[in-house]
């Protein structure tokens, strides 16, 4: 048993008090602050289940150059924040992740079709509005380049260097026939599941 | 009073150590530590208003073939990894709750105009790009048949299997003339508010 | 040293209880409580750094009339339930701060191309959908005065009411060569560090 002290650590243990008292003290402060203790323990445990991680969960739906530069931007920012950061890429967004000679695997008509409708890579990138041929992706870039604002690539970089976690979405590289080897390097793959475990305990989750 | 015991449940009253002693010890542990505790269920009261539930929200707002599909995928992911999922459809989302067959209310000159140009039921949606009149969401229909994955309508009924609560935004109906009986049996009906409840106590929120 | 009391607030001291035992009980029962109640403060405040807001964050990305409702809609929705609501505009966003008379500062040729395309205050907000020309805008303004349903202009007024932060995007306006002149008064202005600094405490995130 431990040495009974006062406030101050002075032993308080005096000729008028006996070692039976002194343990018999100790010992229903310790039982009683035990019992208590575990029910706090236990309402701490409950309270914190509810909480969130310093993380944030993108998902890229869109491939157009505006919204993926601003998902990149959102991204890289949430990571220099100290958020933890992941990156989902589903749909249109997959074309952000194709290397520029991606030879493609093989593919039925309609993947082909799709293919030949989708950018072959993210320097191919419309913006989403008034895009006229490309024209507004190109002006973008332009002005971005004037202004001293970094590139999409730069961004892509910068969010890999900070450790932002990419990960493509397997359905829909399967909804559209699109093979690993079409892809980067370094990225993780996986389902909504995937998505679903960084988002349910993130900060904060966006759809761009 | 309760009985006063050591930690290991043995009775440690010995002849030395008078009842008024055994009492006051027991009392004065028990008035402490009830003065203590009661601060602290006031601190662990005042952290758990501030966590969140296991739950998600996502507003539909956009009525396009690969948004929507993507809405439904996301909410039967969240439902099947447990949280309790609601979906808010408003403007063109809309759309996705509408009966093939609805005849629709009376509707002014603009509303019937609205109508006309917006899909009749999720049958007949587009996807946000590449809607060539429509092939660019039949080509995505047929992909997704061939490559087995499910269907906007399959995802539909998972998600209500699943308990995803679907509510109608009535303001957004309002301002399209949308009736009641025009859209699916088994909704719930609700403005911004009835959204913001669900979203500020979930872990995820999107706006799709 | 407090008054030693029974539960009930009655003096425990008999006359077979020495001053010395008072003290030591009175002095252990706090020694051992104190450090329990130390590490469950530790504790409590560990969980509490996990936890989030009363806040709402909001970025307006698009310009289009549609979505840029839907956002006011959200955040007026989102103060009058009791959370801090900030929007954080960027992009084509940026439109819905413009003042109507802008006179623009001094622009290359680029920004000049880009401020013709875009609108120049949010009376000429488009819909994101059929547009034709301005006809879709025209109709949904045309159908939410028929309706009752507040305008823009009246919800933007309202949000101010409500104490809704609105933050200029800055690295936006570098790019799209806007000054502030061009905009509302009363905005805030900041990066993306602004928003995260929100949105990573927030209750609510979304991405419009």
């Amino acid at each position: 048993m431990e040495m009974l002290k006062g406030q101050g650590g002075a032993a308080l243990v005096s000729a008028d008090v006996s070692p039976e008292i002194v343990a018999l003290v100790s010992a229903e402060v310790a039982r009683q602050l035990g019992a208590t203790r575990a029910e706090i323990d236990r309402a701490l445990a409950e309270v914190r289940e509810r909480t969130v991680d310093d993380r944030a969960a993108i998902v890229v739906f869109s491939g157009d150059l505006d919204r993926v530069m601003a998902a990149f931007v959102i991204a890289t920012g949430a990571a220099a924040a100290g958020l933890e950061t992941s990156m989902f890429f589903t749909f249109w967004g997959l074309s952000v992740l194709k290397k520029k000679s991606a030879a493609g695997g093989r593919k039925g008509f309609k993947q082909r079709m799709f293919a030949l409708m989708t950018p072959g890579s993210s320097d191919a990138l419309g913006t989403s509005k008034l895009n006229f041929f490309g024209m507004g992706a190109l002006m973008l870039r332009a002005m971005m380049k004037e202004q001293g604002i970094v590139s999409l690539e730069e961004l892509m970089g910068l969010a890999g260097e900070l450790g932002v976690k990419m990960t493509a979405c397997t359905m829909s590289m399967d909804a559209m026939g699109i093979e690993k080897e079409e892809l980067f390097d370094g990225l993780e793959y996986g389902g909504v599941a995937a998505f679903m475990g960084d988002a349910a305990r993130a900060r904060v989750s966006l759809f761009i």
